[in-house]
């Protein structure tokens, strides 16, 4: 017999209570969680729902979906320039979990909330068919007015990118069993590139340090969840610009070239059409490009140039001869 | 061929972004929402999901679909005496839902926020199998330290309920066919009743008029979401007290004697057992209690004197002899 939690107020006392760090939580004991923010800021709130089969594999490791599950909703906080508060964790489980896979999600979940600095204040637990699910609600908090949308990009503005970018498409391909470690690595480093591909895919970490450069020179940003090109035209169109992104200047991960060597048309892909990379996309002034590199720099973010806002024309990704390069699946449509 | 929502993009700029009132949702282009609560005020957190099959039918008219998943959320706000401020919708959809479904869900929440007095901020959509599934977090705003909690009871405390039970469980039945307006009904009146009762499970009414009574009085207090005694043992709980609850006191909806009659049996299941009738429960000290039942007739609201908190025991409900009665399923467990 298989040691299952085995109800609500299980799952919620075992698993749920000790992950609670504020007050306003109420330790679970009632329905709702009260917050405000400190004097002189205001609450950033996203929902983000990641599901068996979409955003990760229903036999993955507990731990990492718990992992998954918060750190895209803090991707985005990220990207907003806020500070990550609290969050309410709201789970479908198809089944009456195990014993042993709820301590692992816990855990994972713990190691989430203190990496990213918030608290578990709520959400609701229940069963249904379909896969298992689950949604965040995160709250950041962010000094009044000083939200970094997607909407105040303008033309001449820089693009940059935080990281590298194509690590999660082939993170991704590695869990899948589409590449294996042992086909694409010819050398020890070879393998723990690709190792880090493969665990960024399976836990990516939000980029809060870029937080303080991007409050002090990005006009727009955004995080980077269904592919540079996607994303990038999602912001053109909340900025009403265009962009001109250069594929040779993108932060292409080194794990990109060991799986797909010279084949162009499959790097693009990895690295311009997939999500789960969780870079940050920014715009930047050109008299503030050099501060705001420097000031990521510093914080321990390398970000790249990668492009120009334009007055129109949406979001072209071109090649070295300024050729626009077509992404043949521009990221993940959730419709 | 039918006329579907076509792409997530279609599904916020058509049904979502005309429910924006609220210029910290940024009119939805951007991937979060900013909101601070007024001075002196905090925010209360709630999310509540709703499913096809669970809590409502596949089938329903969408308008109700979209009133059920704002109105759970909302009630529970009611219960802790918070206004209604803002709310993220999610949805997953098993299909791309149709050009009349949408209109009609999107009417559906627009009736729903305006009588509630919230906007919509946020959210997500997404597509996956399994059923429908809708989870709103709503945000409350309240004085700073004033939420009424489930954790304030005391021994002593008159035990109060709102509105009339039972009226949920009878709407259930007759939308599922298992009780017939035209045999339970032998007039006009009954007709009417039984008639509020179907409405009141379809487009519950949380009990936002309560809030100043329950803010002045009650020293715990939360909505009945899964049955009375089930939700009053959850409550007992959190206070660490007991509650004794008198049957003969209830005030039993009128839909339930049309349904079962005498069936005390019956009756009984339907007024403390089943969940959706959305009443508050709420405790107040003895020397309040009048006051308190004056402040809510003012809003317009009746509520009852049900019983009495004791020192331990559980939430007991009690036969006019005394006599425990045990309800066969005390509520909905959602594991």
């Amino acid at each position: 017999m298989t040691d299952r939690i085995e109800s609500e107020g299980q799952w919620i006392s075992d698993v749920l209570q000790p992950l609670v760090r504020l007050p306003g939580a109420f330790d679970l004991k009632d329905d709702c969680a009260t917050l405000a923010p400190l004097e002189g800021n205001a609450f950033v709130f996203k929902t983000d729902p990641v599901r068996a089969g979409v955003h990760f594999h229903a036999d993955e490791d507990p731990a990492a979906i718990a992992w998954k599950a918060l750190a895209v909703g803090v991707s985005d906080l990220a990207a907003k320039a806020a500070r990550p508060v609290a969050y309410l964790m709201s789970v479908s489980f198809p089944e009456a979990p195990s014993r042993a896979w709820a301590d692992a999600f816990g855990e994972g979940l713990a190691a989430a909330q203190a990496q990213f600095g918030l608290s578990l204040v709520g959400g609701d637990t229940d069963r249904a068919s379909g896969p298992l699910s689950l949604s965040a609600t995160v709250i950041g908090e962010i000094p009044t007015g000083r939200t970094v949308l997607r909407t105040g990009a303008k033309a001449g503005d820089r693009i940059f990118v935080s990281g590298t970018l194509g690590a999660g498409a082939i993170g991704l391909a590695l869990r899948e069993g589409a590449i294996a470690i042992d086909d694409a690595a010819r050398s020890d480093d070879d393998r723990a590139i690709l190792t880090a591909a493969r665990d960024r895919y399976l836990r990516p970490e939000p980029r809060l340090a870029l937080r303080a450069a991007l409050r002090r020179s990005a006009t727009a940003a955004m995080d980077i969840s269904d592919g540079l090109v996607k994303d990038a035209g999602r912001l053109c169109a909340a900025s009403q610009v265009g962009a001109e992104i250069a594929w040779p200047h993108l932060p292409v991960d080194a794990a990109v070239r060991l799986a797909h060597g010279d084949d162009d048309a499959s790097r693009m892909q990895a690295a311009a059409g997939h999500g789960d990379d969780y870079e940050i996309l920014a715009t930047v002034p050109p008299d503030s490009a050099a501060e705001f590199a420097r000031l990521a720099t510093a914080a321990g973010i390398e970000v790249t140039d990668v492009g120009v806002c334009t007055a129109s024309g949406g979001a072209r990704l071109l090649d070295k001869d300024g050729r626009e390069i077509a992404i043949p699946q521009a990221g993940y449509d959730h419709f």
